[in-house]
């Protein structure tokens, strides 16, 4: 009789389903693309499931998710925790009233809005993000959750590019940065 | 003895979480907002559960959400179904060889854009998005789905505007359409 064959466990890492893309969008960015991560079933839970490991037990009540691919991150994450969602987005997105924060870019600023009336003195909430980089985007989400009273437990990203700064940033900022994965240079 | 308190049950429907704000984003246009429905742990929860309601039991493999309040819908209820998710996102957004369609606009046209690999042949979709109004956004999507060669099983969305024509559109396109609440008016 043969014997079965044998099933190969499927091993990659969050890291594996990560694609990178050459000179997007200009030339010269290696750009790391999550959503060769995002639509593979495995990879998807995994990720979010590592995203929230650190959190046990903490009482989050709140996922503020960063527009855009932050968005689908944090409509899961938020969904695992049975929590609510908070968008943060670029400026004139958003229909209600709301609070603008500046931060710099390479060349000029850019604004990100919240609304004001999303998060409320006590909230305790986890933003999250595919991507640290320069951390201004972070930032500044931060620095809105605060104006509006909320407590930032953590920041989680999927890939962090630490020779960029956003981790330094955020953690002299005083924050916890949370990636799952990282990669040399922009 | 004094009785216990009597605590009164949580009725609120779906609807109820949704905003209503008007002269936005220009005057005349009366905008129903998502934000407080997802913001809303309870509301949130409701909204997915009841998305994914008639599709039970349907082999459903990837959930497509378009672009952005459709990500974090879209997240969650591929997290729900543990199944990867798929974005479509507006021209020029995604990083690798792409799909493009076109659609008409009241003035001009859109395009919207979907990684060429990103669905196969026997992949089985669910489109979400938060509003239908003219269907335009979705129908392009549905043709993006069906040029890969996967099958969109169905289309799911929080508000329906009915008198803007996208559900009939959809309809006549042969295809299902499910909303969880409808307004009148645009």
């Amino acid at each position: 009789m043969e014997k079965p064959a044998k099933r190969s466990r499927d091993t990659r890492e969050v890291r594996d389903y990560i694609r990178t893309i050459v000179d997007f969008p200009k030339e010269g960015i290696i750009f790391r693309d999550v959503t060769t991560l995002f639509a593979d079933a495995r990879g998807f839970r995994m990720a979010v499931d590592q995203l929230l490991a650190p959190y046990a037990g903490e009482p989050i009540n709140k996922v503020v998710g960063l527009e855009a691919r932050g968005f689908i991150l944090g409509g899961a994450v938020a969904h695992q925790l049975s929590v609510g969602f908070v968008p943060i987005r670029k400026k004139g997105k958003l229909p209600g009233a709301v609070l603008s924060q500046a931060y710099a870019l390479e060349y000029g600023e850019a604004v990100v809005e919240i609304h004001d009336d999303a998060l409320k003195p006590g909230d305790r909430v986890l933003i999250v993000d595919d991507l640290l980089a320069t951390g201004g985007t972070a930032a500044a989400g931060i620095s809105l959750c605060e104006r509006l009273g909320a407590e930032v437990i953590g920041c989680a990203f999927v890939i962090d590019l630490p020779e960029l700064g956003g981790r330094k940033l955020l953690e002299d900022l005083g924050h916890e940065v949370h990636a799952l994965t990282a990669f040399d240079g922009a």
